[in-house]
């Protein structure tokens, strides 16, 4: 089919204001976080849940593939046009249709910016807790689709668990509703959370009902050194074995450490410092008081060389400017870097960072650096490489072995970032064919023309 | 087929032993808490994964339908062998396979008692919450299959929340696993919920991982007295717009006490009662002191005429008798009872309870008593009427119009009973065509025979 022809078709159906196709529009369209490139067709901005209905009728007719994107932030692939087609872009439904604080709920449009949605919920202090690295920019539509964790995941969960209820549009342009507006509802099969990490293979969003609570009273943070990552470690385990989940628990190792030394550094870290754990606590202000009380007694007990307690947001904005600071310190060790999003019971942690470094040994060219949630177990692994396709390859094996490590210490090869297409080739390291299967079986039922995302979670 | 031809191939897979073929014995599992009856032709008593397996490799060539059963507590008859076969009776799989504290987890198999679970949990601190009424006699496989919620609801979430991963057998017989044992995982689509609360009619669980907590330190108990019941909704409301999140927050109406009055009564409830909150506060000693204190002041503020607290265990227990009380006291009012367990959001709960006044007052000659969580908009309606057909089927009118009320208020026909053979001609009334049709066609997927529960759920 001419592309002159679906433009005008497209035109008729969503309006032409809504419609992009200049070649400098596309290209915007082309890349997410993973930095694949893939322009696509025509880029469309629907404003309604009738515009993508529309869309998508026409596109199932015609069998052209239809790539849902929030912000484009994913780091798997999520939104990029693997296969040319149409990219729906959601920034202009962005609107929170309603927050109903005695319900505990709020009812969005996918295009929402996630601290939008956290900021508006504070203005009647509730909370909506998932909390992606990328909650400035990322979408909720985004964060559904990719069933986004975040720093927050121990103690609150993931974006699943906020899901209340969804109007999805189907493959064929069909308009759907799942669940209810309800904290309980068990009325047949839980649709929500068959769409809900689905990424945007199964069904579009168009509306997203998400559960709120109340938003804690207070935070504190603290920033400990370790001399060892075993004495980090020791110190996580025992603070949640002392019945506290904290708001956040994230462990920075060595080499990370290493890299932002040279940064931005308002906080010094002597030399001797070989693991940090960065710890938010958060709740009812006595209650606050009292864990970081013990969490301090706690990590002394385990050989912390210094705990720095940050009391407002100013200084928790510098203890959290550490771990900030990671990601783009490094770029300071290598041009370029895979992140990896592994996620393994808590208890086997000291295993896969040991079983990591013995597998470095056999990559010396490679530098790895990790850092992550250590309370959920999910940790992200940086595979650090100079230009080349060698180094590439080299960089590609080394994941590879890690995977197959993560898996076999009963672990998950994606935490919280998604498969996409950046992972499909992994995807059986962990999922066996049978499940595999089902799960093709239901993106068949639900998109029997495969317009839906080509190319991403499946082979 | 010939039963005796049945029996002795299921002999020969199972071991005769766990095999059960007289009348007695087959009695004994032809009910369950909907007083239904339906007489099964075998009961078997699997003791292992293979087991079930075999059974089900059997049951799927041969097309006999199979109903698996926990304790057979549940409400809309799940586990009833409506049209006769094979009930697979979990009693023997009755192992807590792992309780993991440095991970959080526990690993059991279906038959295991939820409170045997969450005593074992106690012992590492640690806290199963998912609370239903039947927790003591109930089984982790029937509230999985049930997503069963309780009166831990508003703070803790439902069973779905709680799942990880299951070991599933198909109805083919091939055993599967789904989810895995870390608390984040986004690899393919999440078949674990697929598989929470599809009363099984999809799969037979064999292994659930569940996630366990911190357990609270303290829990405080306050019963309140109201004049109004708007008064008490109002005292509910107030105390989750002061970011409160009680364990338990519920809701007594008029003529639950009016029944409870003349029963064992340790608690003295005045004639000008008309509504009463009964409500668990946990978490660290000084937020539960903090909290009570705040609560206390709400309903004094909203006209409260007494509030009685409970310190100790003994207390608490003398409190929860009274909410205890209810379902067997209502058969003072009438010989028959049909629990009925909607769900609205909290903030249409005074208008739902007006709706049902008002139509019961075209039923003059049923009464209603309305009991629940209100904590999440959860309430278990009562109709409470004398023997035979005429008043059942005026019962059965009744009920069909609060769930349509209900429906339209946005509520859902079943917060945490699930739909059974009892609810399913109410099903449309909230659940559109396609939607059914999306569920069903995924049955069809998994149980291309319709072996598994058959006549659950779907009409």
């Amino acid at each position: 089919m001419k592309t002159t022809i679906m433009i005008d078709a497209l035109n008729r159906l969503i309006g032409k204001e809504n419609v992009l196709y200049t070649l400098e529009d596309r290209l915007c369209y082309a890349y997410d976080g993973s930095k694949q490139k893939h322009i696509p067709d025509v880029v469309l901005r629907p404003r309604s849940t009738q515009h993508v209905s529309n869309i998508l009728q026409y596109a199932n007719e015609q069998e052209i593939p239809v790539y849902p994107r929030g912000a484009g932030s994913g780091l798997t692939g999520g939104s990029v046009p693997a296969q040319g087609g149409i990219v729906m872009d959601f920034t202009h439904m962005n609107r929170i249709l309603e927050i109903i604080p005695e319900d505990l709920t709020a009812t969005v449009e996918p295009g929402v910016i996630t601290q939008t949605l956290q900021n508006e919920a504070a203005k009647y202090k509730l909370f909506y807790p998932p909390d992606p690295a990328s909650a400035a920019f990322s979408t909720i539509g985004g964060n559904v689709a990719e069933c986004s964790g975040g720093i927050t995941g121990l103690k609150y969960g993931v974006t699943r668990d906020y899901i209340l209820s969804l109007e999805v549009v189907l493959a064929d342009g069909s308009i759907i509703h799942t669940g209810r507006k309800t904290l309980k509802s068990v009325t047949g099969y839980d649709l929500t959370r068959l769409f809900v990490g689905s990424e945007g293979t199964l069904g579009i969003f168009t509306q997203i009902t998400v559960k709120l609570i109340p938003l804690p009273e207070k935070i504190e943070t603290l920033l400990v050194f370790f001399a060892t990552p075993q004495d980090a470690v020791q110190s996580a385990t025992q603070i949640i074995s002392n019945n506290i989940l904290p708001r956040a628990l994230e462990f920075i190792d060595k080499s990370s450490i290493d890299c932002i030394k040279g940064y931005k550094q308002e906080i010094q870290i002597p030399e001797e410092v070989n693991a940090i754990l960065l710890i938010d606590i958060d709740g009812k202000d006595a209650n606050v008081k009292t864990e970081v009380s013990l969490i301090e007694k706690i990590v002394v007990e385990n050989h912390a060389l210094k705990a720095i307690p940050a009391k407002d947001v100013k200084e928790r904005d510098t203890l959290w400017e550490v771990r900030r600071a990671i990601s783009p310190a490094l770029y300071t060790i290598a041009p370029f870097k895979i992140n990896e999003d592994i996620c393994v019971p808590r208890s086997r942690i000291l295993e896969i960072l040991s079983r990591i470094a013995n597998i470095n040994k056999r990559y010396p060219s490679l530098k790895v650096a990790n850092f992550g949630h250590i309370g959920d177990g999910n940790i992200h692994i940086n595979i650090l490489h100079e230009e080349g396709d060698q180094q590439r390859i080299l960089a590609e094996n080394m994941i590879e072995e890690i995977l197959r490590n993560t898996v076999e210490l009963g672990g998950t090869i994606s935490g919280e970032h998604g498969i996409g297409n950046v992972k499909s080739r992994y995807l059986s390291f962990e999922v066996p064919p049978q499940e595999l299967q089902i799960m093709k079986d239901i993106k068949h039922l639900l998109d029997p023309k495969g317009i839906l995302n080509p190319g991403k979670i499946f082979l």
